[in-house]
């Protein structure tokens, strides 16, 4: 009988692979993926001819949701929706954000949600120039959202100054800290959707 | 006649070599630190006792630039112009952003800076939560778009498919592609903005 064939490297796992690196150590290097897996470069360079360049690409599709369904929803709770749903894949790979920025967006399942997301806001009655901007405006917020929802709960050490405007805003934070992040973005996503509104031509 | 001292290592320089090291690489390590600087690990821990954490608080205090003047400006005005200040500093350096806030704010001259926008918020009547929100929300829009700022002009490949809602926005993005990025943030800012002046109780 021949032996079990050895499970083939996918391309799944290389960018698995390089994401736990990211998260790790703050960057990856092809040998360092290699060994890490346990493989050749080549072997890494057969999956990705594009190389670095393109393993960050499969990253972006690997954290990338579908877009949510549209049936009977308004702009505004769909853009909310995409917005909740992108921030909570980035705030668990903050290290990664640099990386993903850096580079043009050419995955096809994360552009086919930025082509979803725009098609909502076309239909909404955004148009051309407005609807770039509305979607970089959101992609902004989003993108330093799930960085702050990686942060320490302690954004900013205490101060001892009785007189500290910031200090006295710290300690009345509120019940659950833990939500301070997700507060802060809950009300700023709503006071951008509220004014992109005034944005359609 | 005495020989020249040779420079003394300073704070300023460990900080901007390690800066540089991110800049170049994403990361930086202490080792690696030292031999750019040709020095001894012990040379660094002499000046950041508190070893690489301290180094990356440093780093934020040379990034940060003072506060803008207040006198005569509204809250807005001032916020806008802290805004302004606090993208440019951080487009420069995108790969530092997810180092910074992954650790407590505790360099004074941020801290410094952070509390004059308190203040001036919470004479401008936020109080309490609100005012953290408010300095929340305006810190994550800000430091996702120092990071869209340094993004390559082609944020999205561009599709071939003539039914694109996100392609036809993209080929009517207008004159000088190259001020995208301000011209949405200028955008979203003044949207935040506007929309900030309601929450306050």
């Amino acid at each position: 009988m021949p032996r079990p064939v050895a499970p083939l490297l996918s391309r799944e796992q290389i960018a698995s692979a390089a994401l736990e690196l990211i998260d790790e150590t703050g960057t990856f290097t092809l040998p360092g993926l290699a060994r890490r897996l346990g493989v050749s470069a080549s072997s890494i360079y057969y999956h990705f001819p594009g190389g670095r360049e393109a393993i960050i690409e499969a990253i972006r599709g690997f954290l990338t949701t579908g877009p949510a369904p549209t049936t009977g929803t308004d702009w505004q709770t769909y853009a909310q929706e995409w917005a909740r749903e992108y921030r909570r894949a980035f705030a668990r790979h903050p290290k990664v954000v640099p990386m993903l920025t850096a580079q043009t967006v050419s995955d096809p399942r994360t552009l086919a949600t930025y082509e979803a997301l725009a098609r909502v806001l076309r239909d909404a009655g955004f148009h051309e120039e407005e609807l770039l901007h509305a979607v970089t405006i959101l992609d902004c917020f989003i993108l330093g959202s799930a960085l702050d929802a990686a942060a320490p709960l302690d954004v900013w050490a205490a101060s001892d100054d009785p007189e500290s405007a910031l200090g006295a805003a710290i300690r009345t934070v509120g019940p659950e800290p833990e939500k301070r992040s997700e507060r802060s973005f809950e009300i700023g996503l709503r006071l951008l959707l509220t004014g992109l509104a005034e944005l359609r031509t």
